[in-house]
């Protein structure tokens, strides 16, 4: 089976072990693993830093998270079969859960999982290029303590280093000369320091709607989003307003396309990421934008070019934790000999009938039940537990229309996990997202 | 003679170019060099960037300038020896100058020496190691536009990428719950974004004392600067105050190791720069802390190990410009085989004889002196033009005692060239540095 090297231990890294650890506990044998992570803990883009820029060792900050942020999504349509949120609560909790809260689930499981054992922590990748001639990976990375470097040679290379750490940051006319804060959403920690001012957040994307509504939550004086393509067209109190893209800035006032004008305190920036791998030779490097079907990507997972390097997490997602597991369980079997991968002709073949259908989608709930049906496929040739994917494309979809209907209550609704049958509860004391401005560390106890 | 990498195209880089272009200009057979800039445009520390953070190749900013940043010494101070800022600017203009300017002068020269030629822009470079069976080193650098990794082979590496970039940026308690925001010097960007702000300031540098200075300026509404060993002392506005070390944060409030405590809107950690070569293997990196006579360093220049690897500009500086071209100039000409270097004995009597003497020194006047006298040993082997390095040590101290006794003002003296005997001229229509608020790119028409 040769030796694997999985690259990160966030939550597609931690669902790769936990798929070797299961089949470890049902006496398969499995082959030797060594996960490196840049960070001093588990949990990747789950872990909160008061840093932004760099670390104490000098390297990119990776953590894009912020001190309030929320899940977007249920937690019933991010449970892992394996281990039910009941399993890891002991009680019923609400739907929507604060960041906090979701890390204690997932390293909840990683720890059951017994996997640490296999991490190498404050290791940082460095470069890594396959040796056409022993037919295996050299890898080479630094331990940022000791500063030493170190290389390693390894059979298969899983990446899974997400693809929300690398900012995108583009230039707009004047905007070296703004007077106010310039950040990108990467660099987004607290929404209260931007309490009583004037924000423009610019964007079209998940970390624009979730921004502006941090910081209207807390107090700005003002939103404006400025999005490229369309508008979201939410019913937003009257403090957000949406405007077409910005063309320049002058001095603190922000111009738009549509001829209009407004004074700004600060720009977000929430402009997206960059699937980003300058550890990998050329040759090796995904390239691709932020979407459900990356292109190089056989079954969304196994570079066509070189079928040994495997990404998890790549795609565009609605659907997270058990999606990851999804790729991790079918990639393990890869790895075990379980799956054999068909030869480069029919990866094409399948790769393309897969990209022709995405081509096609056409709005959200079309995207939902294409990732639905791809994790579907992903899951059926593996002996990943039982899950009702029909459910969590129907909980998606709902919780959706909450969003479009009323985005300041959507996350005040409550659902029904279809692994567990238990239905969530309510906030504490009838408590509503809107007002809850805690920090909220919420049934981690 | 073989091949010259040179790292960076800052001031130290472009020194080195310039040393080499000199000796060019004189007949002089010189080897390949060539030098690698991440960076778009040369300059170095001196390109204001807008970006934190990283930059658009996903690359750390090197960038820790700031808009309304002033040169902290006069320019009498920091004349090269071959191109004389009446040379430049064709005109007498102040001994203190905004950063536009400087830079413009530093490209000025750099122009003239016909060096562009040499420097492969947005290149980083990723990987160096010595290769003992052939006595070269393997350098691999990163094109960033086309993102192809390359690997090159030289003679001699010439270090040249500042101790400024990497934030060196400590943990306090609470930090990570503290309400505001807080950056490192190194993010620090516009002080209009600190208006009407209550600013801790913590560090008892020159970044500390200037972002204090810089803050209050643009109307923080107070500065609390928090030093670990002492106080500056100097004659602040009333302000700006100066604390001990703070010992730990709750919510917006500072406590301070002597019992005061402060409620603080933002803090700006000035606690310094890292000398950070992850790109060396670690028996080639130098350790160093930011002092006058680093360790490793034979004549400041030469790693003690592998006298073919060099580092300019690493030393604690209070001189700048003409000392990076000391530097250089003896550097070019070890490579040309002007000057030898002694056995491995003999350096390390000479190292030990100035880290003896550095570590008799008492206060910044004799700092300065032994500067000058580290610098006069340099320029004293080569054929660089005579520089008058009294005449710049009593300048130096003359305008620490400005600094002294005014701080809102030293920056406001005149001096005079020792090069030219040019007098410094005041600023337009009679301003003073404190009422400077434009980003003045003075002179640089």
């Amino acid at each position: 089976m040769g030796r694997v090297a999985i690259v990160g231990a966030g939550p597609c890294g931690l669902s790769s072990l936990r798929s070797f650890s299961q089949a470890e506990e049902n006496g398969v044998q499995i082959p030797e693993i060594v996960c490196f992570e840049k960070q001093s803990d588990w949990g990747g883009m789950w872990n909160y830093n008061w840093r932004t820029g760099v670390d104490e060792f000098g390297e990119p900050v990776h953590s894009s998270m912020y001190r309030h942020l929320w899940a977007n999504a249920p937690k019933e349509c991010l449970e892992y079969a394996d281990y039910s949120f009941d399993q890891h609560f002991k009680k019923s909790i609400p739907s929507f859960l604060p960041r906090e809260t979701i890390r204690h689930y997932i390293v909840g499981r990683a720890n059951k999982s017994n996997v640490r054992q296999y991490i190498r922590f404050n290791c940082v990748v460095r470069y890594i290029e396959f040796d056409q001639d022993d037919a295996r990976f050299t890898l080479r990375y630094t331990e940022l303590i000791t500063g030493e470097d170190k290389l390693e040679h390894f059979d298969y290379i899983v990446v899974a280093i997400g693809h929300f750490a690398v900012p995108n940051m583009p230039h707009f006319d004047g905007i070296d000369r703004f007077i106010g804060r310039v950040i990108h959403s990467h660099d987004f920690r607290d929404a209260r320091q931007f309490t009583g001012q004037r924000i423009l957040v610019v964007g079209g994307g998940l970390s624009a709607e979730d921004i502006a509504l941090q910081t209207y939550k807390f107090g700005a004086k003002s939103v404006t989003i400025s999005y490229r393509t369309k508008s979201f067209n939410y019913n937003w109190p009257l403090e957000i307003e949406e405007l077409p893209l910005l063309n320049r800035i002058a001095g603190n006032v922000v111009h738009f396309k549509d001829g209009s004008k407004r004074i700004i305190d600060a720009i977000i920036l929430c402009t997206g990421y960059k699937h980003h791998f300058p550890f990998l030779t050329k040759d090796l490097q995904l390239v691709t934008a932020n979407r459900l079907y990356p292109s190089q990507l056989y079954k969304g997972i196994f570079f066509k070019r070189q079928p040994k390097l495997a990404y998890l997490g790549m795609p565009k997602f609605y659907y997270s934790l058990p999606f990851f597991d999804a790729q991790a369980w079918f990639l393990r079997d890869v790895i075990l000999g379980r799956i054999l991968l068909p030869n480069a002709e029919e990866c094409s073949k399948d790769m393309k009938t897969w990209r022709e259908r995405e081509k096609r989608l056409n709005g959200s709930f079309e995207g939902i039940d294409f990732q639905i049906e791809y994790a579907r496929e992903l899951l059926d040739a593996t002996d990943y537990p039982h899950v009702d994917l029909d459910a969590a494309a129907a909980m998606f979809k709902s919780s959706q229309r909450h969003k479009q209907k009323n985005i300041l209550e959507f996350r005040d609704k409550l659902f029904t996990s279809s692994l567990t049958g238990t239905n969530a509860v309510a906030l504490p004391k009838g408590l509503r997202w809107i007002d809850a401005k805690e920090e909220e560390i919420l049934y981690t106890d």
